[in-house]
């Protein structure tokens, strides 16, 4: 698999879950601790650093301690990523329908002129 | 977990894998067989039908029989779903920044006032 594969692999799986996609969310609104980060979700520290773990390894967010105090941030340049693969299939999907509307109309003016007394 | 929760575990999880996304990557432009979807796939048969499965638990795709003959259809209401909620999150981080920009000017605004003489 490309880098870029793996990369991607990572960053969606990072997102499939409900307790990673609300540390997004507050991140997206600026940097937090780890224990603020671990407020609103209903489980213990070790599986909260678990989730930041997968979120890390996804390029999602990156941390930093400064003595006991973890503090992450996100990377907006991974989401940018997950959201451009999707972008460029939609297009490619539109183009088709673009395409396929294009023809339904040339297929309408040929039955039309056809059809008319010459 | 709402239910538009676990749509969206099951959306990202599908997107997770490089062959699931050759499959999307292959239905953007057009419906296919099983076969068809297959080829390209360096797997055996059973392998590409979980894939399929996922894919269709995902939302992404839906297909159906005729005969012998299996064909899948991209669904393109679950990609504009991620693709969403990745851009609502990048609007909040991005109108963060705008904020932040905008407190910068003022400081800045502020500092060269106060420093000009009176």
């Amino acid at each position: 698999m490309t880098n870029q594969g793996l990369a991607l692999d990572r960053l969606f799986h990072a997102l499939a879950d409900p307790s990673r996609r609300v540390i997004i969310q507050r991140l997206v609104q600026g940097p937090a601790s780890v224990s603020e980060l671990a407020r609103p979700l209903a489980m213990a520290l070790p599986s909260v650093l678990q989730h930041l773990q997968v979120l890390e390894n996804g390029g999602l967010i990156r941390s930093h301690k400064v003595g006991r105090v973890r503090t992450c941030r996100i990377v907006p340049k991974a989401l940018a990523t997950a959201e451009t693969w999707i972008a460029e299939r939609r297009t490619l999907w539109e183009g088709r329908l673009d395409r396929m509307e294009e023809y339904v109309k040339v297929l309408q003016a040929k039955e039309k002129t056809d059809g008319d007394p010459a």
